[in-house]
């Protein structure tokens, strides 16, 4: 449970975020026993932080004192090794809710991505829970496979190879997550395996394929059919300067598709 | 856990959704033995629904056909009773996410509001986690731990009074929600009682609250400090008409901070 | 000239809006000699407004205030009678600029809707240029035809009648607005008339529509293509409360197409 | 007039846009006789274009043709000289049509930017208006006057220094934009120089800034008060891959806010 490993020291094969005293800088590290690190604020020895707590203050050659906490949720979905596009947060959390994904909650995912939205399902649906994590692809599989084992998730995951339009091969799951570039081709499969009430979710890129996937699992017999996109606008705050939304922001990541097994 | 659930047949004193044959028009009953529930479609004997399978039909006296279905995660959490107003998907699903919240978290909630947040964060720390949920008002709880307790979630929720700005005495707590006017006067509270690492996370109404809650977290020594609004469009498809937003959205629901303890 | 307009005393024929002396509410009328108008605050008689300048009070029967102010553009826009969807003043504005409408323009618009885009470009190729209205429906066209002699536009704008696809009989004007269903159909027509470097534009519904506009456009050899939507957000400014966005907000109006004639 | 500009030959002195065959690549060139001009496609003599009518192609010393047009209204505006922010076509198009700016406006403008919003209402109160463009300092305004003179505008602007707060010493004018760091020290002289019915506008980075500025306002008399962002999507227009958002957009460039003279 997670409130055991935030009480419990750093261990060897773990991965740490070391911060600067101001919190402004960051460096995610795996822990292997005997290594150096290299920061903008000096060397620090692995050895130095494997068995501290959380929150403690470990110090460079140079004196300086970096602060070790584990990485937050979104931070271990954002920092996987990528091959592929990863979903963004503010698409990610409204899939999961969506398909009320919690402990228990049993889910296909069709493909496995780099392990990102993985990583989200995994951690949700422990203890009693599995994701089922589908790719046509073995090579990228292995990236996502890799990602999940380092983020000690691999228990709750099971990977397989399967062409998009191919048969889970499983019964009554609660949702289905369809990241692939024709979506429509799994709509069949993920009818055929999700329990009545189940969620089927997809991630789109433009808007034909958005049509083509809704129109499709219209006819296939799913209800509550719902398309969106999310936005995620930054607010500076600044006590001079004052508030107002950044300059930039990321203009879309992708249409979201919802609809429910009847 | 949820897969059993979904796998038992419907016990009286569940709420359950019984949609028509087209999947278009939907009802929320709390089954209840001998009473009855009149629908568009006719009248439906809750008997008729106690001890049979998700999924299954049931008729009305006018011979039709209803499916009765669990409710969703976000259906349980837009339809609670409501004396305030509640926290929509699209924050709830984010605040989730950027607070961690999984089996076993521990996470604090100031106010309780109606129980439509807290329904999200106890069905994601179950089995082992807990929320630890204050409002300074006893008459708007007790509507948050009906809802709560009416949706089989109570053994994971602790609910007490407490004014803005007195201790939560608890410590370790890996997540703080603040929903209350005055955020500011909870931020000492919050860092006192989080972990290292642990994530506050507050929904403001205006720029002006939110620069107050931002600048004295910062002071506070809270880290990562970010501010975001996030939009949700719906995406109308059409077979013949096509594709294109919806003529209205909801502009703003809420100004979202995050800050991390360090 | 608009100075001498607004230095010149209310005559019968003219529209002018009554605002009480709170600025909350508001009446546009016609003013006819002889004639009475009912407000909340009482009755005026048009001919205590007829004669008047601008700005001055008038008195209702019941001894309240009301100040008498020509309509601005906007409101001439936005309150034509209407048979049909009128272009927002966000879309509006972007398609004059976009075509570098301005005193001598000479613009197509196809079709002529209620006229509300047609007051603004009337007015703004003040006083040698002129604006090509055609329409395919004589009906929707006379309501146009209609709103603009009440706006004392007519001598700016020649109406006709003209089937999707027909020729525009011009040559070398600096800009073509294309409202109408099937905008594809015009684009030969508009290539046709356009000048070198003059600009084509269009209001469009749906991604499907706006696809075909824009691969027929390139074909047809316009450069410069680019698609895009306006968003106008309404802000919440109070003094107590604060400063926010609107809860509601009109969600989508039209994606606009741009594009020139090489 | 406009029309008599673009059936006239390029002159010396006049900027003009040279595009490949392709329509990909442009420059933006001063036509000085004797000069020569380097682009990707080869050297082109400005005595090749001097002469030429717009639409032409003129070829490069590597026989590559180049078609030489007349920059559009949002060429001019976007490629001034700039020595500050500039205000975008999404915000300008918007204050030019609230204000109601067409042939015979007098409009008023605090700052002078780098002329950017100045080339805009210059163009469109020809032949009969007049722009009264007010700076606190002579050595931005000199960039605008500049920029102003090479559009050939200069006879429809006058340029004065003034400091925030000062007077403008004009009646009646039908517009006023205020457009610097404290838009509410100008209030007051708006309130005093427009006309009964005359709007107010104004660009403001930051909500503080707004509020200020809304609340000074609506003490002062103003009425109609109306706070609002544009926000601007590029659509992407693919054959093959088909359509949607553009990944990056711009998120914020300042809040408009509208009041009217009452």
């Amino acid at each position: 449970m997670d409130e055991s490993i935030h009480s419990q020291p750093f261990a060897a094969g773990e991965r740490v975020l070391l911060k600067d005293a101001g919190g402004r800088r960051s460096y995610l590290v795996e822990l292997i026993a005997g290594r150096t690190f290299h920061t903008h604020d000096g060397v620090i020895k692995h050895d130095a932080v494997i068995g501290r707590s959380e929150g403690e203050a470990v110090e460079t050659h140079l004196r300086k004192t970096l602060i070790a906490l584990r990485p937050t949720l979104v931070q271990r979905m954002m920092k996987v090794k990528r091959k592929t596009q990863i979903i963004y947060p503010k698409d990610a959390a409204r899939i999961a809710l969506e398909l009320s994904v919690g402990p228990g909650s049993r889910v296909v995912e069709m493909g496995s991505g780099s392990g990102s939205l993985t990583t989200l399902l995994a951690t949700l649906v422990r203890p009693s829970g599995r994701v089922y994590s589908f790719d046509r692809s073995a090579e990228f599989q292995a990236v996502a496979r890799e990602n999940i084992e380092r983020a000690s998730l691999g228990d709750w995951v099971t990977f397989s190879i399967l062409e998009a339009g191919g048969s889970f091969a499983l019964r009554d799951v609660d949702g289905v997550v369809l990241d692939l570039p024709e979506p429509w081709l799994a709509v069949k499969p993920a009818f055929d395996s999700l329990r009545p009430g189940g969620v089927l979710a997809s991630i789109i890129p433009n808007a034909e394929q958005l049509k083509r996937l809704y129109l499709d699992a219209e006819e296939s017999g799913f209800v509550e059919l719902c398309a969106m996109e999310i936005l995620e606008r930054k607010i500076l705050v600044r006590r001079q300067e004052g508030v107002r939304p950044a300059d930039r922001m990321v203009g879309f990541t992708g249409y979201l598709f919802f609809g429910q097994r009847f």
